[in-house]
């Protein structure tokens, strides 16, 4: 049932359409019916350099529904440096080589999750993704992105919820929009990156509404949207007016980031931030959309990205997603040790 | 078998008297006979605001045994500050709200426990007990409660182990003492907040034993008890004359606290606390009893709560009800996913 | 199957040799058959005063594969201050007595396993092994040492490493060199005194190579060395000599470890250490070996303890002994609570 090439589940850009469809089609099997063999016998390391909660209990959960065993490993952000390059005279701060990491848990457990966020410090640098990767390089079993630079696992579990809503089939020429929001702390890109491939993916028309240029994301997955679009039909165009992106929309999808100009140096782009407030998703704006949903990937701070109102809503859809989030990992663990 | 009123279980005192007496039944099965598929399929979330290394096990290893899985989350004292309040623009500190937190893990799980101590700075706050009942509020599956400011698994290991040494059904009647110790640091009331409730929910002839009235508990579980003598028979005194207190007691319950007249205002409390070192339970405090049996809930320090001898005589039975806490908490999440 | 005298896996100077070829025998046969259910509804609790990340996965895994469950319980170094004398009368640091944990933690589970690493202050106390000992007093429960001052788990992995190279029946008159290798740090000497355990158990001619006399492993564990050699033939040397003792040599096994002269007072050792960077294990060395094969018991600082020709060569066993551990540990658990 794994097609050859999807020995990781790194990025949904990696996967054929056909390949995420059977991943979805699948959630909503677990989603009905929660138990089964699929794993009966097989663990997963889950290697969170950042903690979590809901990915967590999710995987862990997940795995023992279908009979296999998560084993959860938190090195913390700083506890366990691992050096990326051959080559080099480990005589300083790395302790181990993530040829030895990666080939010694690979011996132990049949699928490894990691979860490694950026540092925040050289966009250059985390953009390279280099813990997922260095993982997938010499890893003898699938590797799970769990959230670094991007979010697969959220993506899909987003488009699951939307599916739940439209029709499985109805998501074509929709009216997506991902929407920044203010945020006190310039936040990871991830779920906007994803948000932005899986939307296009799916042939939606994609506004990414965001307060000026500076937060346009970065090139590889603006370029990945591109070529959806190409690909599958719908549309992508970068908006900075509230209005004119919430009119008629059919999807309403927040997330805040820090813009990436900024990156590493964020405190001019602090006073910035703090200009577009305004960028929350409240009643007013979802009443300019076609009844559109809300989502978000949670956590999200009430009256800051959303107000009260927004999130008590039935349009809001954001707890489905989450959930949703338990039954597409269980897809995708088990199409990747089929 | 789970009536109506019980959807969580947060405190004993929200539980009828049969209820509970059927949860000791079901708790001495469970420890005659270990295993069962009563949480076959179905998960708790531990959820641990402090660290925990009994009620962790015992919860974890009981989920295990009846074919459930625990899931140990931990997000530490201040790691994940959480939004109790609606309305608030989180634009502070707290980074989600009580209302996702549990509903989302609500979608995942069949249970959740949860375990926050108060803070410390400010009773009138700790007493509302707002992590625990902000769970109760807003998750759609049972909560229990794993100790915040009362500690009901604790009261029901306790009850359990008096009950192997006296009979199941010869509790009314028998003198017990509540005992205040001294600890060089100001501790958690929950213990004795509960020693208190279920001693007198079982017709106990309770005698709170403390150094000053500062030392007398929170009024609503001094309430609880007056309320539990007057349904149950038995009697409640309040004492701070050691002889008389220990003079023919049938049961020695040790536990050191804070004076709430201090609280979240140490420093003056701590030269009172320290003039009652000799409240210690020794051999010749013990021997005044009428052949007692001693417990405490543990951690404990020998030989500053009680003597090594006392910990190592065959009246101590304070393994025998940390040993409970599995058997008891089994039977309660048998009984609310039941 | 567990003979009477091998209540506990503390080191395998305890265990009779047909015990640990018995122990052997078996990790092999799970090698082949991972699943049994040897350990169907029984429990493990495996206490971390140290972190891990190998060991716990190995462990847990374990325990899954045979039906059991692992609780993974990580006090921190520093979090769970544990009083291991009777007497005290325990009004300072220490909150809890070993007793009261041993004991409830054994009413609990059917297996204790401990890392304990040392406090690098005081060897005299460190070598007390207090922690373990401690569990190992008080505990109904069988104890596995999961490293402290040794690490028997890693020598069974070892060997049994070395028993598929060259055949279980194969190792005596063996070259063995157990290296001292560079790093930047003074590392626990636990692994260095289990190799040369069990490779003069093993009947092999050792060579234990360290740059000077101040390298040296304590007595008690040059002591077993010597006895072993006159109970099982091979031989016992140390040397300060690269080249001799690599000449010829069947297995090279590297560890860093501080001098014991300087045990707490390690600045005057790190100008002498690091005189020594050239011990690394590379490939000239290698090649003065009788087409020897190099392991380490991970983590590896790669150009620091051995190059990365060395450990990427076909003579490089490290991952396959790291695997091992599973399959030992597997057979460690077994025989324990059969």
């Amino acid at each position: 049932m794994k097609p050859a090439a999807n020995r990781h589940f790194l990025n949904t850009q990696d996967w054929s359409r056909p390949d995420l469809d059977a991943l979805l089609t699948q959630a909503a099997i677990f989603k009905r019916s929660k138990f089964g063999d699929e794993l009966k016998g097989k663990s997963i390391a889950l290697v969170f350099f950042n903690s979590s909660l809901r990915t967590r209990t999710s995987f862990e959960l997940g795995a023992f529904q279908l009979g296999g065993h998560a084993i959860v490993l938190q090195p913390g952000k700083d506890a366990w440096p691992i050096e990326f390059d051959l080559g080099t005279v480990m005589d300083g701060e790395t302790e181990e080589h993530i040829a030895e990491v990666a080939r010694v848990l690979g011996r132990y457990v049949d699928l490894i999750g990691v979860r490694a966020f950026p540092k925040f410090v050289d966009w250059t640098l985390d953009r390279q993704d280099r813990v997922l990767n260095g993982f997938a390089k010499y890893s003898p079993v699938p590797v799970i992105n769990m959230e670094t630079i991007t979010h697969p696992c959220q993506e899909l579990a987003h488009i699951l919820a939307l599916q739940e809503h439209f029709g499985t089939t109805n998501l074509r020429g929709k009216k997506y929009v991902l929407t920044w929001t203010y945020h006190p702390k310039p936040l990871n890109t991830a779920v906007a990156n994803s948000a932005l491939t899986i939307a296009t993916r799916m042939g939606m028309d994609v506004t990414l509404l965001c307060p000026t240029p500076d937060y346009v994301l970065d090139e590889r997955y603006m370029g990945w949207a591109e070529q959806n679009v190409a690909e599958s039909g719908g549309s992508l165009i970068v908006s900075h007016d509230i209005e004119s992106a919430y009119r008629g929309a059919d999807v309403v999808y927040a997330k805040s980031w820090g813009a990436l100009p900024y990156f590493g140096n964020w405190a001019p782009e602090k006073p910035i931030r703090d200009q577009y407030r305004h960028f929350i998703v409240d009643e007013a704006k979802m009443a300019m959309t076609n009844d559109g949903v809300f989502s978000h990937c949670l956590p999200l701070r009430r009256n800051v990205k959303a107000t009260d109102a927004v999130m008590d809503s039935p349009r809001c859809i954001a707890i489905n997603e989450a959930e949703n989030r338990l039954h597409v990992q269980k897809a995708i663990m088990s199409a990747l040790v089929s």
